[in-house]
């Protein structure tokens, strides 16, 4: 195993010290099951139901990781990050809860609803133009102007740290598991989900999701090496951002598998869980049944844990209408 | 406390049995909260989910009670009942999973996947003409001809003492409640609620809440006697049907109080609770919360239950859209 020598490899001792600092401020999510999806993929769905997460997605379990980590001199400076996703939310509620300032730096473009959901929590929402390079610039001048720590969305030990207590609760709850599929976007959750389950489960498999039309993982998995998108573009919005080193030294030594799916299998995928799970989940959510649904053979007769990432859906456009 | 000779009210005895004796087929549905609709409210909100019921409404308990305490006999001759609603599905599934045969009539005018959602828990759907006589002739007919025990969809001890069995369960996992706000159609889940809370936790009052465009349980609740609607209309439709005996014999004697809800009310409420708490359901669920902010001083400061009743939504027409 060869990695940067600057970069920490979080241990299961982070994630156990997580999960005991991040227990006041998440909910311990309930895992769902559908008898009619079960019949329908001759396996053993078990959804672990991070919708329900505060903030409605499992990154309050690496912000609050992150945010409740740093010293109170650190944490007098504020966090900082820049995301247009359920990250920005999230560590705006994390930082809510610790009472300390956070700034989330997004694109002009982004839409209102989400930059309401930032400041909703308490975050100061600061705006750069849809672009590498003004994002950089800006976030920057945010982090010198205040010193606040950088909270990265999953290229961070302490954010994956805490992604990981969300696999150590699923093996609680549901025994036996021979398979955990999920998402996977930067790899925030998959690498969480890699850390806990090569330490605690070692037997369960481990595959991850993507679209066919953000597939960097898939290709870096298959290349051996990280391998980024050129602009993807796909209605699972969450999963566009591609691997870095932290993330991508978990999914190369842990991941069984990566598959794909289209866009039509994400929506048919996500309408089925609303219709069948009574939640609601993002299309980034919906990779995992849709992968499952793809490859019948792999998953038949398995118990199978599905990482249900995030709720927070524009209920004005749903992607079937 | 004056009764119909021929009324036998359930009791707490029979709540207890039933718990037991359908334990095996239901879901402990979690309870779900919003800090955010807490705030909005004032109140500590505890959302029982059976929306993530057995077939997608709390009806599976009283369903699955009355097949299941049936003698082998009676069993064997199956049940029937009229339903365009959950009632229908849930017993179809109880009377799935007992393996006897099932007969639901629903009006010939029914939506199709109203009709495939009865039929795909393996009952037999027999049509009728959209309107009372119809449908009591035809129901007449099935009975004759199957000996098939006839399953009310409220108006039945065995059926609310299954619906009972939901607010035992809320009562073990939130302490300390103050108020129980459940909506009220026919009353059997409100029937249920008053048969556990009068006997288990008689300190907790039990609110109702109801469309103003389907208020017969509201005017009856003034008046002190049954008053039907003629012809109710809401999008909330589970909630047309109207008291009868013996959940009028519940509501008169332990609830507090019915508030009513206008239909711009109940959608927004029913979209607020979609985006907070990150679960579908129906609009007939949503007059309970659509109640609290429109009587904040009754419930500002208090510990509230409320039941979520149900999930089975038609996603291709939302009332938002």
């Amino acid at each position: 195993m060869t990695t940067e020598a600057s970069l920490y490899i979080p241990t299961l001792a982070d994630m156990l010290t997580a999960r005991t600092r991040i227990d006041p401020y998440i909910h311990r999510t309930p895992v769902l099951t559908s008898r009619m999806l079960n019949e329908l993929t001759g396996a053993e769905l078990f959804f672990k139901c991070e919708n329900l997460q505060k903030a409605g997605a499992f990154k309050a379990r690496g912000a609050s990781n992150a945010v409740f980590g740093l010293s109170d001199e650190q944490a007098a400076r504020g966090v900082a990050t820049h995301s247009s996703g359920n990250h920005g939310s999230c560590l705006s509620y994390a930082a809510g809860r610790r009472g300390i300032p956070c700034t989330v730096v997004m694109p002009r473009t982004a839409p209102q609803a989400k930059k309401d959901a930032v400041a909703g929590y308490g975050a100061r929402v600061v705006e750069c133009e849809p672009s590498t390079s003004s994002r950089e610039a800006v976030f920057a001048e945010v982090v010198a102007e205040s010193g606040a720590e950088f909270v990265h969305p999953y290229n961070d030990h302490r954010v994956i740290a805490g992604q990981a207590t969300c696999s150590a609760e699923l093996i609680e709850q549901v025994e036996g598991l021979d398979a955990v599929v999920a998402p996977i976007g930067g790899g925030g959750m998959v690498s969480g989900t890699c850390l806990t389950l090569s330490n605690l489960a070692p037997g369960i498999r481990i595959y991850a999701a993507e679209p066919e039309q953000a597939d960097d993982a898939f290709r870096s998995f298959k290349a051996g090496r990280i391998i980024a998108d050129d602009a993807p573009d796909t209605v699972a919005d969450g999963l566009k951002v591609p691997l870095k080193e932290l993330t991508w030294h978990f999914v190369r030594d842990h991941v069984t598998d990566i598959h794909t799916v289209s866009e039509e299998e994400i929506v048919a995928a996500m309408k089925l869980i609303w219709k069948r799970l009574k939640i609601v989940m993002e299309a980034s959510s919906a990779v995992t049944l849709a992968a499952i649904l793809k490859n019948p053979s792999v998953f038949a007769g398995k118990r199978v844990g599905l990482i249900v990432t995030g709720g927070n859906v524009d209920l004005d456009r749903l992607p079937w209408n």
